[in-house]
């Protein structure tokens, strides 16, 4: 059902110096599934997260936070799909302690430096001793070419496994970025949470890991929503082992710095249409471009009620050019003072919008033709500014509420 | 399909004294159905409305503001489904100009004492041709009971015609209050608009009006939706002809300023739930209350992040006490600072979370068994204060994708 996407090839998910991965059946929800991942990494590796805004936001998370300003560095991470202990109170965060202490004993570090991740059902109670009886097996299996496994066992309702590798020479050395993401629904950034991990190899000094997850999250992960529910487990991690041998970059103004965020963004920005692509029930890949906006957050916010609307969304999965739903998108953003005059509208070549009213020479059937592709471009002008961001989305189709109406059963 | 719901008893629609209604077929989209109604008012009567915030209102929205801003007592009101005159320019402006121009004509008033409403399709020109070609049949037909006839002409998706009515002894005089609505979709109040009057035959001045159209639609119209996409063409609009002789209401202080408004909100409300008893596709009505917010605003924020959430709307249309996903909901609703621990819910009479987590004593078959019926009632107390808001919704079902992905086809 995923649009125009494939499982990544093994051979092209590049391994990175210092970091190896590891899975197992633990039985969480489902038997005979891989549902636990384990990543190990090097001595000197850097990491940093970005985690959801969501008030709720789950037990894993909060000690993904405890553990990161707790500046032990990072040895290992854990994931666990099927249950992602989230409105799980105490029990919950005890249980996301007790899976760090687990996976600490086995690879030999603190308990503070394994970071828990849990994708999967809410308000249920983590079954953590399945997940200590399945640890071992994950160690057994660590190896640097496991990412196309890995991205197989953090899955919920993916349809398709997703990762992206690229590589780059970064101060006179080659680099690799590698990364790895799931998540379908409860997604702007469901049910099935987003979960990203990236690895490279680059040195990169640790007071800039966190600016570069953040702009990179900005650019890539936070410009992607399938049904604009965010969940209350979303993670972005962010790895470097520092094992390329390129000189330590140690200020964001550096073309290093630069280059490392492009390769970075690289693998990024697949992995977050990749999201959308496998959106639940998605039958159409949609990039919507809002420009002329005053500043970014305008842009986005035209963008991604568009993105939202129910209405816009359903009318895609028809390819019905039914283009007044966009109109009311666009009015629905929030934005003060909006001169709907000045608001021009793109649907791939065809212009349908011109100062505010239906262009003149738009024809029903040239809108026919462009919404018939299953990728689709959207183009909005605002005319108010310079500002201009793009956001990646899917449609809304009978998949969407049949997945997500018999989840549990 | 609509949830308890069933069309207005034309007997139980009491006249209100000084309103006439008609109605014609005017084949504004589809050959024979009625879809044009005009409404005609004694003089003396005193109207007022509120409309959309969507930023492209469309023309007959800008009319209607543009004629009530000039101060001209309104004399009719004119209402097109099919066709929405909105994303139409200057030329939908003309358009709905020259619909209030004929109303006038026939009825013997000022174009500027008429206002227009249309309901359907956006970015297609009105045929306001074949509106003037069906007025004077709309004329022809008016009378003081046809309110049930004028709800169905109104209609766009709607199901079942929707209105109500009630009478009330205000200053000692009889006072009757009468009202129809229409909408099902496009809706957090679609290409189904929201349109509501609401007539009442009671004396009230003025410059009282406006703040009883207000308080009346945040009590009823404004706690409603369905999908979260707000019409181009909302309009609520109050009529009071002050022919029940009453001494007219003058104070908002004064105790008939409060029987006044609670007549019309027993008219409002039903009419505003009746919305949502038949929203697109909808197969449960759901009542979410949020108590325990520091303000409205703060409540009404958490309900409505509740009734927009495609996730727990498809849990809905499942039965499936996933409840979880109420958590993100909540959890996505913006609260600064909410201490989650504080956080409780119930479904019906069933407690699902204390304090932040699962309750000890939820057991998932009570979930299931609050969750059949066709209504369901959701209550968060979010332990901050003591304001309190009631949102009404339905669930989220393939149909809705179904309508809204063969709307125009």
């Amino acid at each position: 059902m995923a649009v125009n996407l494939l499982p990544p090839d093994p051979a092209a998910m590049l391994p990175v110096a210092g970091v190896t991965l590891g899975f197992a059946e633990a039985g969480i929800r489902k038997a005979g599934r891989r549902d636990l991942m384990l990543m190990q990494f090097a001595p000197g590796t850097r990491v940093a997260g970005v985690f959801t805004q969501n008030s709720f936001a789950a037990a894993p998370v909060l000690v993904c936070r405890e553990h990161l300003r707790a500046n032990v560095a990072v040895r290992a991470i854990v994931v666990n799909a099927g249950n992602a202990n989230c409105g799980t109170g105490e029990q919950g965060l005890a249980a996301a302690r007790a899976t760090c202490s687990a996976a600490a004993r086995l690879v030999g570090c603190d308990a503070k430096a394994v970071l828990p991740f849990s994708t999967g059902i809410i308000l249920e109670h983590l079954p953590v001793n399945r997940i200590e009886a399945a640890l071992p097996a994950c160690v057994k299996s660590l190896a640097p070419n496991h990412w196309a496994d890995a991205a197989a066992a953090i899955m919920t309702t993916d349809t398709v496994p997703k990762g992206a590798s690229t590589a780059a020479t970064i101060g006179g050395k080659r680099v690799h970025v590698t990364g790895i993401a799931k998540g379908v629904g409860m997604l702007q950034p469901n049910m099935a949470t987003m979960l990203a991990y990236v690895a490279t190899d680059a040195a990169i000094a640790q007071p800039l890991m966190l600016r570069l997850v953040k702009e990179v999250a900005d650019r890539s992960f936070n410009r992607v929503t399938v049904d604009g529910d965010t969940s209350t487990n979303d993670s972005f991690v962010l790895i470097a082992t520092a094992q390329a041998g390129n000189a330590e970059i140690t200020s964001a103004d550096h073309a290093d710095y630069v280059a490392l965020r492009e390769a970075v963004l690289k693998v990024a920005i697949p992995l977050a249409q990749a999201i959308a692509r496998d959106g639940e029930g998605a039958t159409k890949f949609i990039t919507i471009r809002v420009s002329g906006a005053q500043d970014d957050a305008q842009a986005a916010r035209v963008a991604k009620a568009i993105a939202h609307s129910p209405l816009v969304k359903t009318a895609f999965f028809a390819s019905d050019p039914n283009l007044g739903r966009l109109i009311m998108a666009i009015g629905n953003a929030g934005v003060a003072d909006l001169d709907t005059s000045r608001v021009s509208i793109w649907l791939g070549d065809v212009r349908v919008l011109s100062n505010g009213g239906r262009d003149a020479a738009y024809r029903e059937e040239d809108g026919a033709r462009v919404m018939k592709p299953a990728e689709i471009d959207i183009h909005v002008a605002l005319g108010r500014g310079s500002a201009e961001q793009t956001v990646w989305t899917c449609d809304f189709s009978y998949d969407y509420v049949k997945i997500n109406a018999e989840y549990r059963t």
